[in-house]
């Protein structure tokens, strides 16, 4: 853990005082995610940069499921309700969680918001877009079942070599964007591969588009089959 | 303050911890500040997403100046010494800072680093291209003389209203990648530059392309004015 923050290394404040912040994020991401297997829902928890197309990817994972999946989502930002809007408008209940200036989403901001959720009944799948950030927030677990990380074709090649820890944690990687690979010659999609390679121990890269609907259909057959893997057929 | 981190804030952590590490930060600061300014260095401080085209930017803005400037460089990134790497190759005399997990520079790190410079002789301008990241950076003054941020068009119109202390804090935003606007048919600067004018002081947006070098010249003019007006005309 650094000095300034739950996310690096260094010096200035204790170990014990990371130890004891971290801890409490357990506990609190424990009781979450037994709430979750018990109401028998996937949780997602959704990182990238800022503009990586996190609120896009889940607009079009609604239109392309059709109401096949019950989903809602939590939006984490620092500040305004436009995802949350976004994604209402796109028929996914959703509700913002602000967090001031705070760099991450952790479990207990996220149950607070759990509390009094504005959709009815049971959903198959909650997303929680995380505030846009390569870093800080693969360290809080959230209680989640999976760990998805946007990575845009913008962003180039090297980011999974220069933010290690969140792509070493990563359960699927989707690369977001793809329409906009004619404009960037320099781009090959396998050298994000060989980066992804490197650091993640599982790799696993899903092209896809959010604007065009390419590879979305591949994301929902991983969606179902984490579905299969966490409560059978159902 | 938040409770894990030094950009949000809340509660286990004390007010005080965060207190003494803001208050360390800024004495280093003062040190680093002291010393540009009796080197007549413009010292930059460059912030932006992860992919925002920081690096790039230097690039062009080495190919622009021309050796009409001396510049140097440290690059801040979790891993990897390969900013630095293109940087050297553009030549510009570079140097890593490798920050771990951590989420951003601190004004000792970027001390450390300046001890013993591979760059001889004088410089005028240093630029500090720290953790690609939208949030923590804008909590940690490095002792600059001017704070930059980079937003490529592919981020989407909301960043500074999602994103609001770092574009606050800024004395310029560079609009970088405007050669990909032709893919971006929902993209209007002109609903950015509203955006900015919620959230900044003194808006100032200067649209460019490291790749084509349009807008260019525009950023180098930025440069010389914030150098006279802390040196003169020299």
């Amino acid at each position: 853990m650094c000095d300034h923050c739950g996310c690096g290394d260094g010096g200035v404040v204790t170990v014990e005082v990371h130890e004891r912040i971290l801890a409490s994020n357990e506990r609190a991401a424990a009781h979450n995610r037994a709430h979750w297997l018990r109401e028998h829902v996937v949780a997602v928890n959704l990182m990238g940069s800022p503009g990586a197309g996190k609120t896009a990817l889940l607009e079009a994972t609604a239109r392309a499921a059709g109401g096949r999946l019950r989903l809602a989502a939590l939006a984490g930002d620092l500040a305004t309700d436009r995802d949350a809007e976004r994604l209402r408008a796109a028929d996914i209940p959703a509700v913002s969680i602000t967090t001031g200036s705070a760099c991450h989403l952790d479990a207990a901001l996220v149950h607070s918001a759990l509390h009094d959720p504005p959709w009815h009944g049971a959903i198959d799948l909650l997303f929680m877009e995380n505030v846009g950030n390569l870093v800080c927030p693969a360290v809080y677990d959230l209680g989640e079942a999976a760990r998805v990380v946007a990575l845009s074709v913008t962003e180039g090649e090297d980011k999974p070599l220069k933010y290690p820890v969140m792509f070493h944690k990563a359960d699927v990687v989707l690369l977001t964007k793809i329409d906009l690979l004619p404009l960037l010659p320099d781009i090959s999609i396998e050298r994000i591969r060989d980066a992804l390679a490197h650091v993640m121990p599982e790799p696993l890269l899903l092209p896809l588009s959010a604007r065009t609907g390419e590879g979305i259909s591949s994301w929902l057959d991983w969606l179902d089959e984490r579905r299969r893997r966490l409560f059978g057929d159902e």
